[in-house]
């Protein structure tokens, strides 16, 4: 029994070393303290982030394997949290395949001729890792060999409609106006055009994971602009064709979006075992939402990290409530780590979540 | 009884005019056709909008009383629409008591000196108005003239929290980090902040009803970046404020915000008879949570009006087929009119509107 390894089996501690939290609340069973990472953990809030980035271009950044490992374990030896993630950009693909996207400061990815016809399909070649982007699975198996077992790697990639927005609108958006539009308008090119991204998305996956990454998080950032009716025609079907692929992968997936209150009954049929959720709803209605066969992610307010840290207690304590007991939380903010948080606030954040967690935790 | 004017008499119309659509649906009564208007329809949409308006700063156009009305009046010729709202600007108040804000094209307001203690509160004295923007008075009043008793006009102001976000962060914000930070931690400066934001709408709602104005709208455009808890505590109540001195100029009062799906039930206690609704929350949910006592106004996606007309048409009739039989649907977009829109698909959408809503119709 203690030969197979079977985490099952009567004491599994003995022959391997213990499932990390992260995995066992993805799957939602049983863990010793509710996991927590903090999406944007590697970022301008650190100072040895400002000291070790630079101030090149955050492509360049990506692009170099050590840096962007170094990057991306920061956070972990900082803070402690469960996971590392990935330093990279959900653009990374599309700039690979010579699509023309940059990453500017302050703006975000923009794109010099933005997709607009039938003819643009043809500038969206399918990615191949080892050739167009060697660089990202050299970094996460850097970062593999150093975290070893214990904290696992967490890789992700943008979801279909979130990568599209950008690549119709030519950059950040207000209104998406044209993504819309030409959703609306063409229903055969959009879902050309979320076929291509889905599989770039999942290329994209598949290379993290060989290269050690044994969570994935699928970031459909701006999901929550569509309505449920247009998110199920019109960005359902591809972010589920990115988890059939990544349940190929064996690994377990998360789906994340922002202002998808909405939209989260439709979002948990996309094939992710966990439903990320921003601060907007509170933790227990979302976890009925998703229904009890999914895990949720969440949702501290990121704006909250910089209240006194009496209210960020109060407020993070009020997660966890909500978050109730049964096994399937992982602690999160509800969006990025604002860059001007301050580190010892996510230091005794996750302190506290460890401490005070109870989503699944066996006793202790 | 046909001198009281009585509109619950035998045969009102022989003696009085109809009571317009808007003001019926506000109150949940039957009308004759489903009320529309749009957001923002007195805008960049329409060519002699652009015409007229020129080049100018739009505070300047703002405080010339015969180009405000105009540029009111514009859409209800083109469109048909069933009210009016003035051509103003949520900072108007406090642009005129020299706060110091601005109106940036592209942009939004702008703040010179955001507010950011409590000795700002002194910058912060009570809106008088006939001295300080007698302007408006005199745009609402030209309106009222020229439209008659048979179109309303909408009066409008800012919500307390909508427009302390701009006080506090200076201008437009993607994370609305400083104002969220300013709440949680210094509760009692916050609802100060917030009282006197109010007396400041309510006074300037009071000008407008004065001068002829027959609704009320209050845009709290951004209150969906809060949690339910926040808006309960941080928003709720000076929003109340202000509907209380609505109350008491005796015209129903419209409340809105986007991605307010989480905050609708609170919203229906804010005081106002009708709760606006973004795109997100389909409106058979949004009229379950704001419950039988309350009106809704809403709310087709305006990025769906750049789609071809038989996309639009099928969107709208979902809305209304959503709005259901039952009194109380005012129809309007999920938000404003995008510049890029083509005036033809609004006039259509007036007519099917007209010819096909249904919630709370009379035979015809």
């Amino acid at each position: 029994m203690l030969a197979t390894g079977d985490p099952g089996g009567s004491d599994p501690r003995a022959a391997m070393p213990p499932v990390p939290p992260l995995l066992l609340a993805c799957r939602r069973r049983p863990v010793p303290h509710t996991p927590v990472w903090f999406m944007r953990q590697a970022g301008r809030s650190l100072p040895e982030y400002r000291a070790a980035r630079g101030s090149g271009a955050i492509l360049e950044a990506i692009s170099d394997p050590a840096l962007a490992a170094e990057l991306t374990l920061q956070p972990v030896r900082r803070y402690g949290v469960d996971a590392a993630i990935l330093f990279s950009d959900i653009v990374v693909p599309l700039h690979a395949i010579g699509f023309g996207v940059t990453v500017e400061p302050g703006r975000g990815p923009v794109v010099a001729q933005p997709f607009t016809s039938r003819a643009d399909l043809a500038r969206l070649r399918p990615f191949v890792p080892e050739e167009d982007a060697p660089y990202v699975a050299e970094a996460a198996a850097l970062v593999v060999r150093e975290l070893g077992p214990g904290v696992p790697l967490i890789g992700f990639a943008g979801a279909p409609f979130t990568v599209a927005s950008y690549l119709v609108e030519g950059g950040p958006s207000r209104t998406f106006a044209r993504v819309k539009a030409l959703m609306h308008s063409d229903p055969a090119l959009w879902h050309a055009l979320v076929g291509r991204l889905a599989d770039i998305a999942a290329a994209s996956l598949g290379a993290q994971v060989h290269a050690g990454a044994s969570v994935v998080q699928l970031f459909d950032s701006w999901a929550g602009v569509l309505s449920p009716s247009e998110y199920e025609r019109f960005a359902l079907a591809a972010t589920r064709r990115v988890f059939e692929a990544v349940r190929a992968l064996g690994v377990p997936g998360i789906v994340f979006g922002v202002g998808t209150g909405e939209l989260l009954p439709l979002m948990a049929q996309a094939g992710a075992q966990v439903v990320g959720v921003d601060w907007r709803v509170p933790l227990d209605a979302a976890r009925r939402r998703v229904g009890p066969d999914h895990a949720v992610q969440g949702n501290l307010d990121p704006a909250v990290c910089l209240a006194p840290w009496e209210v960020v207690a109060d407020e993070a304590r009020d997660v966890l409530r909500r978050a109730g007991s049964a096994p399937g939380h992982v602690f999160n903010l509800g969006h990025g780590v604002l860059p001007e948080t301050d580190p010892g606030v996510l230091c005794a954040l996750v302190e506290l979540v460890h401490a005070e967690g109870r989503a699944g935790t066996t006793p202790r």
